[in-house]
C-alpha cells in the first residue's frame, strides 16, 4: 500500500484546495453583505433625521466607510490581528498589509489573507456608523471625521484584539461570536460618550417635557432596516469563518428567528406603553433582535434564539424611554439598540449558549468582557470627543442647528 | 484491489462532503436573496399607495416577515414537509423544529435541515406580502395580521405539501418548479378573497367611472421591482435545491429573459391601449415575466422563456383593466401579476416544458393543480376574512380612510 | 500501479467537477451583483435629475436592462464571443444562443455557457445606462431606446470582441481586466456623442454663466452609489471568471481601497476648489475610484490601488468643471466618471500593473486600445444619434422640457 501514498496525498491536497475555495468564497460573499449594511445604516439614519440634516448624515456615512477602510488598512488590522502575543492586552504588527506566505490557505486556514482583511475591514467601519446616528443633527463634520479615524484605527482594534485577536479576554473564555460587545456595544459606548458631551438637540427637552422629533422619511428608515437584516446574514453567517454547512445554516436560522421575535417583542411592549402601532419601535425591535443574537448565534437553539429576540425587542421601547428620562438625546435610538441590547446579548451567551468547553461563556467572564471593553471604549471615545470639544469645538452653532446642517455645512439641500 | 477500498471510500466521502458544502452554500445565498424580496414588496407597495397610508403598509410588511417566519417555525414547515404520507392530502409532523439525524447531509440530500427550513420560511411569508398590496389603504391592521398568521401557518403549507411535500398533486405529475401556483397564485387567491370582502377604496369607482389613484412615489416602486428581480435569482435559482451548474445557470437565463420580455410585452400592449409610456405597467410587466416563468424556469429553453415572458407582460394591462371593470379594486395590481399570470405560467408548463418523464406537466394535471389549489386557497382565505369581518370588522371607518391609516392607526406620518 | 488508474481518473474527474460547481456558482452570484448595478444607476440618475423628469429616467433604466438583455441575446453575445477569428477585428456566430457540447464545463472552462451569457449580458446593458444619465432631462424616449438597441447589439460587442473575444487588441497585449475602457469608456463615449448633438439643458448655461441644476433627491443618489459599489464586487470579482481564492480576494481589496480613496480624493480636491463639503462630488469620487481600478484590479497591490483611487477621485471635480467650461451639459457627471476616469484607469494599467508576460499592458498598447475603442464607439454613437436627429429628432420641445418629461411623455408624476 505504500506505493499509493503519493497519489493519495495529492488527491487529499486537491480536495483540501476545493474546500478552501468554497470556504473563501463564502467569506467574500459575506463581505459583500456586510458592506451593504453601511447603506442600511445610511438609509436608517437619514430616514430618522429631519429633512434639513439629510445631506449631512449621508455625507458622514459615505465618508465613514471610506476613511474607515483606509484607517483599518493603515493601522487597525495590524493592531487587531497582530498574529502574536496570545493572551496579551496589546500588540502591533506594523503599518499597511503584508500577506503571509501561503495567504491563510489550506495549510493554515480556510481563507486568504486578503479575504480576512476585507471582511474585518467592513466590520470595523460599523462602529463609527453606530455613533453617527446618535450624534446626528448637531455635531460638526470635521471633529466627527477625526473621531472616526481615531476610533477605527485605535480603539476598536485594541478591544477587538482582546477577544478575536486571541488576547487576554479570549484566554479567559469570554465569548462573543460576531460582536454583540466587540462591535455593537463598542459603537454604543462611543455614541454615549458623544451624546453626553454634545448635549441634546434644541427642542428635544423643553420645560421639563420630552418632545418626539419625528424623522423625515419612514420609507428610508424601513429600507435601512431590511438592508441591515439582509447584511446581517453576512455579519453573523460570515463570522463562522468557513462555509461549514451545519454552523452557517444554524446561524441563519437563529439570526432570523431572533430578528423576527425582536419585532414581536417591540410590537407588544410599545403597544402596551403607548397604545399605538409604532413603526419606528418595530424597526428598532428587529435591529435589537439582530444585535441580541449576535454574540451567541452559532451556539444556541432556534427556540432559545426566539427568547433572546423577544427580550431584545422588548428592551427597545423601555431603553429609549430610559435614555429620554436621563435627558440623553439619541435621534435614532443607537444607544438602546447597540449598547443596551449588545450588553443583553453578551449576557445571554452565559444563559443560553451551549459550548463543548465548560470554561467558555461563563457569566463572570462575560461580565468582565462587557465591563472591560465598555470602560476602555467609553473612556477612549470620551477623551477623544473631550479634546476635540476643547480645541475645535464639536457642536454647530445654535443658528446652524436651527437652519439645518445641510445648508450651512454643505450649501445644499437633500431635496429640491 | 480490495485493499484500496477503505481509502477510496474515504476519498469519495470527502468529495461528497465538499459538494454538500457548495450545494448548501448556494441554498443559503438564495435564502438571502429571497429575504430581500420582502423589501422589494414593501418598497413596491409603499410606492403604489398614497402618502397617507405609507406607514401602514410598511408596518404590515415588516410584521409579515416577522410573524410569517415565527408561524412557519411553529407549525407551517411541519405541515408542508411532514416527511411521510407521500401522495396524501394532509399530514403533520408536530410543533417546532427537530433536525433529523444527519441533517439532510450527504447521505440524504444536498443541504442541512436548517438551510431547508430557512429557505422555505422566506418563501412562506411571501404569500401574505402579495395579499397586503391588494388590500392596502382600507384594511384594519389587527385582522390583517391575524389573517397572515392563519394563512402562513395553515393554508399555504397544506397546498404546498400537495406538491413540494410529495403529496397527491406531486404523485399525479403536476409540475410547479418554484411556485407560479404554489406561492404566487396562492397569494393572489388570498388577495382576491380580501378585495371582494373589503370592497373598493372610496373614490376608485364613482358614478360608473374608474378613477386611477396614483401611487405616491414611483422611485420607491421602481426600487421594489429591481429588488424583486434581484431576489428572484434566489427564488428560482435556489429552487434547484443544489448548485448544479447547468440547471442553476439555465434558470438564471430563463428567469432574466422572461422578465426582460415581460417589460417589452407590457410596454407594447399598454402603449397600444393607452398611447402612453406607462411606468407602472412596465414595472408590473417585469413582475409578470418573473411570475410567469417561475413554474417552468428549469425545464424550458431561453427562446421559449422569451415567449412566456412577452405573454406574461402583455396580460398585465389587460388583466388590470379586467379587474377594474369587475369593480375589484387592487391598488398594486397583485391579482393580475400573481394570480392571473401565475395561472398562465402553470399552464405554460404544459405548453413549453421539456421533461424526461412523459407523465410530468400534462395539461390536465396542470389544470387540476390550478383549480384544486385555487379552490382551497380562495375558500380558506374567504372564510378567514369573512369570520374576521363578522367579528372584529376588517375595514377601517370612512373617516379613517379619508384621513389616512397612518394618522389613525399609527399616529404617525411617513414624511415630515 | 496501473490497475489503479481508472479509480484515480474517476476521482480526479469528481474533484474537477466539484471545482467547476464552485467556480460556476461564483460567476452566478457575481451576475446577481452586476444586475443590481442597474438599480444603482437608476437610483443615482433619478436622484440627480429634477423632480419633473424622474418617471422618464426610471422608465429608461427599466427598459435598458430589458431590451439590453434581449438585444444581447439575439445578436450581441455572438458578435463579442464568436469563438473563432482570434486576433481579428470582426466575427459573428449567428443569431440566438446555442450552447456548445459540454457547456464550457470542466473540459473547456470553469463555468457553463449559460453562466457566461448571463454574466456578460448584465455587463452589456451597462454601457447604455451610462449614456442615459448624461442625456437625461431633454432626450426623446423613442430615439433613445433605438440608440440603446443598436449600441448594445452592435457597437459594444464589436469593441468588446477586440479584447475579451480574443481579437486584435488582445493579441497586441492590451489589458483591460473588467472594463475601464471596454465598458465604462465605451458608455462614456456614447454619452459624449449624445450630449454634443443634444445641446445643454435650458438654463444650464445662460449669459455666459454656469448654473448648477441640483438633483431632486440626495438620498436616492446615495442609495445608488452604495448599490453600485456593492455590485462592483461582482463586476470586478466576477471578471476573474473563477472563484480563485487569491485573485478574487485581491480584487475585492483593490476595488474597495480604490473606491474609498476615490471618496477621499474627491473630498480633498472639491474642498480646495469650493470650500464646501460637496456630497455629489464625494459620491462621484467613489464611482471614480471604482471605474479607475477596474482595468487592473487583479494585477495591482492594495497600496497602488489607493494611489489609483485617490487620483481617480481627484479627477472628478476637475473634469466636471472642464466639461462645464466646454458648455457640455452632463446632469450626472457620467462623462467625467466613466469616460475620463475610464481612460485614466486604462493608463494606470501600464503604470502600476504587474504581469508575468512583459508584453501585457505596455503603455503604447494601452493608448492604442483607448484610442481605437474610443474612436469606434464615439463615431458609431455619433452616427446613430445624428441619423436619429435628422429623421425623428432626438430632443423634446422647449415647452416639454420646461414642463418636464414626466407629464408630457408619460402623463404621470413621480410623486403625488
Amino acid at each position: 500500500m505504500n506505493e499509493l501514498n503519493p497519489q493519495h496525498t495529492e488527491i487529499l491536497e486537491s480536495i483540501s484546495q476545493a474546500n478552501f475555495m468554497t470556504n473563501n468564497l463564502w467569506l467574500l460573499v459575506a463581505t459583500v453583505l456586510v458592506f451593504i449594511m453601511h447603506l442600511g445604516f445610511a438609509a436608517l439614519e437619514s430616514g430618522f433625521v429631519r429633512r434639513k440634516n439629510v445631506v449631512n448624515i449621508l455625507f458622514k456615512n459615505v465618508m465613514i466607510i471610506s476613511i474607515g477602510l483606509l484607517s483599518y488598512y493603515i493601522i487597525g488590522y495590524n493592531l487587531m490581528y497582530p498574529g502574536f502575543n496570545p493572551g496579551g492586552i496589546f500588540a502591533f504588527n506594523g503599518f499597511g498589509l503584508t500577506p503571509p506566505e501561503g495567504g491563510m490557505g489550506p495549510s493554515n486556514g480556510d481563507y486568504t489573507f486578503w479575504s480576512d482583511f476585507i471582511f474585518q475591514g467592513m466590520f470595523a467601519a460599523t462602529c463609527c456608523t453606530i455613533v453617527s446616528g446618535a450624534v446626528a443633527e448637531r455635531i460638526k463634520l470635521e471633529p466627527f471625521l477625526i473621531f472616526c479615524v481615531l476610533f477605527v484605527s485605535l480603539s476598536y482594534p485594541i478591544t477587538g484584539f482582546w477577544k478575536w485577536g486571541a488576547g487576554w479576554l479570549d484566554a479567559r473564555g469570554f465569548y462573543d461570536f460576531a460582536g454583540s460587545t466587540l462591535v455593537h456595544s463598542v459603537g454604543g459606548w462611543g455614541a454615549l460618550a458623544g451624546i453626553i458631551l454634545l448635549g441634546p438637540r434644541k427642542g428635544k427637552f423643553k420645560k421639563g417635557r420630552i418632545s418626539a422629533i419625528p424623522g423625515h422619511s419612514m420609507p428610508l428608515a424601513a429600507v435601512g432596516v431590511f438592508l441591515l437584516w439582509f447584511g446581517w446574514f453576512g455579519f453573523n453567517g460570515g463570522s463562522v469563518l468557513s462555509a461549514d454547512p451545519e454552523l452557517v445554516s444554524l446561524v441563519f436560522v437563529t439570526t432570523s428567528m431572533s430578528a423576527a421575535a425582536g419585532a414581536l417583542g417591540a410590537f407588544i411592549v410599545s403597544y402596551i406603553m403607548y397604545k399605538s402601532y409604532d413603526l419606528s419601535m418595530v424597526l428598532n425591535g428587529i435591529l435589537g433582535g439582530l444585535v441580541g443574537i449576535t454574540a451567541v448565534a452559532d451556539s444556541v437553539s432556534p427556540g432559545n434564539a426566539i427568547i433572546i429576540g423577544i427580550i431584545s425587542g422588548a428592551i427597545i421601547p423601555l431603553s429609549i424611554r430610559f435614555f429620554d428620562q436621563l435627558r440623553l438625546d439619541d435621534p435614532v435610538g443607537a444607544t438602546s439598540v447597540h449598547l443596551v441590547v449588545g450588553i443583553w446579548g453578551t449576557i445571554a451567551v452565559a444563559l443560553f449558549g451551549k459550548f463543548e468547553d465548560p470554561n467558555v461563556g461563563q457569566l463572570t467572564d462575560q461580565l468582565i468582557g462587557i465591563f472591560s471593553i465598555g470602560a476602555f471604549s467609553f473612556l477612549t471615545a470620551f477623551v477623544i470627543f473631550w479634546i476635540l470639544k476643547k480645541t475645535m469645538g464639536i457642536r454647530v452653532s445654535e443658528n446652524e442647528e436651527l437652519q439645518g446642517l445641510d445648508i450651512r455645512e454643505h450649501q445644499f439641500t437633500a431635496y429640491s
